[in-house]
C-alpha cells in the first residue's frame, strides 16, 4: 500500500478543522485551499497578508508553493490552479499579479491549466488557491 | 485499456443527469457532488436529511462514503474533498460536525487536503460535498 | 521524468493569463475551465457563441472536447465534469441540453461524475466548465 502523506509547511497556521493543508500519495500531490494568511505566530490568530488583493494573492501562492516544497513538488508539476476569487473586477488585476509571479518562477515545463469563478470567501479574504500536482 | 466503471450505491437517488456518482478507473476514484439527500424511496423526489446544517452534513458524508465503498475505497483513500455551503457563518458549525465524523472513522493515514467555498445551491439545500481519492 | 504537455487547440482563444487550455503528464489530463467562446478569429476579442445558456453550453462542451481531442483523449476519459452556472433556475435547461450532448457522443464508458455550483462569472457569460481525465 502507498503511504499518503500529509504536507505541513513548519510556518502554516492550523488547519481550522481535520484537513491537511496538502498531501501526497505516490505521484499525486493536492494542496488545500490556500489563502493569504502570514506565516503562523505562537499566540496570534491567522492574520492575512493585507487588505489588498496583490498582497494576498502573492501571499496564497507563496502558500501554495510552500505546500508543493513540502512534498518535493514545484510549480513545474502543477496540472490544475482553482483560484476563487470575490469579484469579477479583480480578475484582471489578479492576472496580472499571477502572470509577473509565474514569469519569476523560471518554469520549464508549460503552465498549469486553471480555473478562475468567483465565490464567497470568510471576511477579509479576497482570494482563495488550490492545486493539483503529479509528480516524477 | 483501463475500464471505468460507475459507483452507484444502491439507494442513492437517480442523478439528475447523465454522470455517474462516481466513477473508477484504476487507482483513482472520483466522486461527485453530493448532498444531504436520504436514501431514495420509489415513487418519492429526492428529499434532504432535514433542514438543518448538521442533517445535512452528515447525510452528504455518508452518501460521499457510500459512493467511496462502492469503488472499494474509504476516507483513508481521499486526498481531496471540496465543501460547497452557502453561507459563511455555516463555517465553525461545519468544522465542528466535520471534525466529529472523522474524529468517529478511525482514519489510520493523515486527514485529506479541503478547499470550502461559499457558493449558491439549489433551495433547500445546505452544503455539497465532493472528493477524489487515490486508491493502493 | 515525464513530460507535462501543454493543451492548446488551434483554434482556442488566447488564455488572458499564464495559464494553458490544458495539459497532460502521462495518463493524467487536466482540461482548464472553458467557456462559451467561438473559435478565435485574428483581431477580435474572445466571443460567446450567443448570449443563450444553450449556446453557450453547447460550445463550452466542444471547447472542452477539443482539448480533450488535443491530448489524445475523449469524453469517455473523463472522471470529472465541474459544471459553474450562475443561476440556479438554469439547472433544469442544463441538464437537458447536457443530456442531449452526450447522447449523441456515443460514450461507451460510463458517464463522468460531475458536480454543479452556482458561482459569479464574468459578465455575459452563463456557464463555465472544466473536466479531469484519466487515459489509458
Amino acid at each position: 500500500m502507498t503511504e499518503k502523506t500529509a504536507l505541513t509547511p513548519k510556518t502554516h497556521t492550523t488547519p481550522p478543522a481535520r484537513f491537511s493543508h496538502g498531501v501526497r500519495k505516490g505521484n499525486i500531490l493536492q494542496v488545500a485551499g490556500q489563502v493569504g494568511f502570514l506565516p503562523a505566530e505562537p499566540g496570534k490568530p491567522p492574520t492575512p497578508a493585507g487588505p489588498t488583493l496583490r498582497e494576498q494573492t502573492l501571499q496564497t501562492l507563496a502558500n501554495v508553493e510552500a505546500v508543493l516544497r513540502e512534498g518535493g513538488a514545484g510549480w513545474d508539476d502543477v496540472m490544475m490552479i482553482r483560484v476563487y476569487l470575490t469579484d469579477t473586477d479583480h480578475f484582471a488585476e489578479m492576472n496580472e499579479i499571477y502572470d509577473a509571479y509565474f514569469d519569476e518562477q523560471g518554469l520549464t515545463q508549460p503552465p498549469a491549466a486553471r480555473t478562475t469563478v468567483y465565490v464567497g470567501l470568510p471576511a477579509g479574504l479576497l482570494v482563495e488557491i488550490d492545486a493539483l500536482a503529479v509528480l516524477g
